[in-house]
C-alpha cells in the first residue's frame, strides 16, 4: 500500500520541483495546502496559472514584464545600460536603490564548455539598442566567475571601438563580512583594487 | 516603483504562505515557476485544487482519504487501533512499517490553556467505533507533551473500564542519536523504563 494517496503524492511531487525542496519539506507544503480554504488553495493555483501566463520578456531589455516594454525600459535614463546574466540579477540590483538606468538582461553567459556562444545569447540585441544612439555607458554585472567574466571582456572589445564607454561591477570584500571568511581571490583582488583614503 | 511586477509579486505572496518559507525562497520558487513550461505550470495549479478537492476525511478513522473509507481503514486489522494527535503523524508511523492495525486521528489534544476540550476532539468517534465490538487494543501514540500526555491519560481512564488494553508508545533515546545531545527529560525516562538484557 502506497503511503500517500494519490492527489497528495501528486501535489508533493509537484513541490519536489521547486529548488531545495525535498520530500520531507514538499510533504509539510502539501499538508499546509490541504489545511487551507478552499478559496485559497483557488488563489494559490491561479497565481501560479497568471504569473507563467501574463509574464513575457520585455522586448527591449528581457527582462520579465507583464506589458509591452517594462516599467524600466519606459521611465528612467537610457543612456546608461547595466548588463546583467539572469532577470533575477536586474532584482538583485534593484534592491540596492543605486542604479538609476535601465538593464539589458542576456540571459546566459558565454561558456564554451557548455555549448553557450556569443550567439546564444542577447549581444545582438544589446548592440542593435546602442546602434540607435544615446548610450553613454554600459555597465557589465555579469557574474564575477569565469563565465561572466569573459562575457563582460567579449562585450567589453565589441563596445570599446564604438566610443561607449565600458565599466565593471567593482570586486572586493563584502560590506558586513569579515576578513577572516573571505577567501583568498576577493581578498587579493581587494588589495589590487585598494583605493586611498 | 514596486521592485516586482504584480502577477510575480502575488505568486511570491503565496508562496510565503507555505510554512518556513521567507521572502527569498519564496521569489526562487517564484522564479522557477516562471521558468518552467506551460503544461508545468498547469498541472502543478491543477495538484493543488485537486488535493484540495479530491481530499477529505475517512468517516471511520479521520485520516486524510480520497474515498469514502480510507485504504487503511478496509483493509487492515481493526481489532488494534492507534490514536493519533494529525493525519501527519498517521505518516510517521506507516513510514516505519511495523505497525498492521488501523487508526483513530484526533485532530487535536487535549488543552484547557487553549481552550481545547475532550468535546473539541474526535474521542466521541473513538468510543463509538470501540462500542461496535472487536477491539482488543488502544495504542496512544499522541506527541510526549504535556497535551499528548494528558490526552492520552484522559482517554486510557475511559477505555480501561471497558477492558479494553491501552498501551504507550514507549519513550527513550532515539536510535542513532547520542547520549550526550539527548535531554534530561528523555535520559530520566529512559532510565526508569530500563529493560533487562
Amino acid at each position: 500500500m502506497n503511503v500517500f494517496i494519490e492527489p497528495i503524492g501528486k501535489l508533493i511531487n509537484q513541490f519536489t520541483k521547486l529548488p531545495g525542496v525535498g520530500a520531507k519539506t514538499a510533504q509539510r507544503y502539501a499538508y499546509k495546502v490541504i489545511n487551507m480554504t478552499e478559496e485559497d488553495a483557488a488563489e494559490f493555483a491561479e497565481s501560479i496559472l497568471n504569473a507563467k501566463r501574463l509574464v513575457h520578456y520585455c522586448k527591449v531589455c528581457g527582462n520579465f514584464t507583464d506589458k509591452d516594454v517594462c516599467d524600466v525600459c519606459a521611465t528612467r535614463d537610457n543612456s546608461v545600460i547595466c548588463v546583467v546574466k539572469e532577470p533575477k540579477d536586474v532584482l538583485a540590483m534593484e534592491k540596492a536603490h543605486e542604479f538609476k538606468g535601465v538593464y539589458h538582461v542576456l540571459h546566459g553567459t558565454i561558456s564554451p564548455m557548455d555549448g553557450i556562444t556569443p550567439n546564444d545569447i542577447r549581444i545582438k540585441e544589446l548592440l542593435e539598442r546602442i546602434s540607435q544612439g544615446g548610450v553613454k555607458e554600459v555597465i557589465m554585472a555579469t557574474n564575477p566567475d569565469v563565465e561572466g567574466e569573459a562575457t563582460a571582456m567579449y562585450i567589453s572589445s565589441l563596445l570599446k571601438p564604438l566610443g561607449i564607454k565600458v565599466t565593471r561591477l567593482a570586486h572586493g570584500i563584502p560590506i558586513g563580512s569579515e576578513l577572516e571568511y573571505a577567501d583568498e581571490i576577493t581578498i587579493s583582488r581587494a588589495l589590487l583594487d585598494r583605493k586611498e583614503l
